[in-house]
């Protein structure tokens, strides 16, 4: 059985102007990878209905799942929750569920229910309410598409309640072994491995630490055992005596 | 006239399996912004042929330049090159140039040139060589294209080598004031500042901090006698006290 897919969609011009660096979309991989559900694409996209309808449209299609991050809050930048409902072709307006749910946000918290706040209650036609217990706005899931908040920390909260109602696969397990070797001398010998073991990943990563070039092999599969014994075989063959973790 | 645009593709399943978090993206959205080259769009793919040469060849067509980041090494899951190649189609092998930097490059290490650092040295036929002052192994620029490392100590240097070399655009002045106020308070007020400003992009940036919710407004456009203005009306509309500061 092979495992669910996914992509994300990060909406969001001030990821693409370097203002902010984006930290949602390591949270979601490190989440996604520990249920087994196989994150394959992610695109960041600026503001900007066209971008979202095309992406969301393209992606819903080639994967199980896909994640938004980004623009669904009060103000007039905030243009996911009705790109959305055009990619679907479904009409939008304020639902009495989502209102609901601010109006006791709100009045709990002695803040007024205004309307640019009442626009976090617009979402689309047959959507499902994602739960938000930071600030009430919730993010919806329409289909396979789970439109979720910018802010990392309800963005988080978000993820968390979505992946617990998610069909989930086989997780991948991961070893990584650091040889304080350059790529170039080990090169060969990983690559013969790799070919003699089709079912686990080697993956090979160059890092530059204290000015010396090293390789960080990274074995990826769902079975712990053939990784265990191919990591020691790794060791071996590259004689690397540091310590390495599971991951 | 217009600013060019730009699209940046990361190619790692290292990042989308959650093991690295990318800062690459961030490093060149930073630097373009300063050079008047808008990035669009960030996308990134695992180190799959096929999605590589969709992903460059639905971009290059799209965007003035697109950036790519990693699968340039000496091992067997580095196949950018010759992805590339295959999008372009034109044919790879070991250029001379290319060889000619190894082998120096090497000699004075005193590194032993064997065939998997070769493999390097391969670069689709009409592709121009981008430097790599640390470890020799260069990208290569092919039409609007730029074929760079993934490791961020490389990527950067090749960034700066190919950015001094392209066409700029007017620079993006901006300029943050961070309100300590939730969006919903300010989103009316904005929304008609925005729309009266039509030449200036006003984004509108929620935040929590010390459990306090805040937005962080941010002023775009090329006329920074303009957003000093704005960003003074701001400041009275919405009772800034705090010192902001040019981006």
């Amino acid at each position: 059985m092979k495992n669910p897919t996914a992509a994300m969609i990060v909406i969001g011009d001030e990821i693409l102007s370097g203002r902010t660096r984006d930290s949602n979309m390591h949270y979601l991989a490190n989440k996604l990878v520990k249920t087994g559900i196989s994150l394959r694409e992610v695109r960041v996209i600026s503001d900007d209905q066209k971008e979202i309808i095309s992406s969301v449209n393209e992606l819903r299609k080639k994967f199980n799942y896909v994640f938004t991050s980004g623009g669904i809050g009060p103000t007039h930048d905030d243009i996911t929750a009705d790109s959305i409902a055009r990619a679907f072709k479904v009409k939008i307006g304020v639902r009495s569920d989502a209102k609901k749910l601010l109006e006791e946000y709100y009045k709990k918290n002695g803040i007024k229910l205004n309307n640019s706040r009442i626009r976090m209650a617009r979402i689309p036609e047959n959507a499902e309410l994602i739960e938000n217990p930071i600030s009430a706005a919730p993010g919806f899931k329409i289909e396979n598409v789970y439109v979720m908040a910018g802010v990392p920390a309800i963005f988080q909260s978000m993820v968390n309640f979505t992946i617990s109602n998610m069909k989930h696969g086989s997780p991948i397990k991961s070893k990584s072994i650091i040889v304080e070797t350059p790529e170039g001398e080990i090169a060969d010998k990983l690559a013969s491995m790799a070919l003699e073991n089709p079912e686990i990943s080697f993956g090979s990563y160059p890092f530059i630490r204290d000015g010396v070039l090293g390789t960080d092999i990274v074995l990826r599969g769902h079975d712990s055992n053939i990784i265990e014994i191919l990591a020691q075989k790794v060791e071996e063959s590259f004689n690397v005596k540091t310590e390495n973790k599971d991951e």
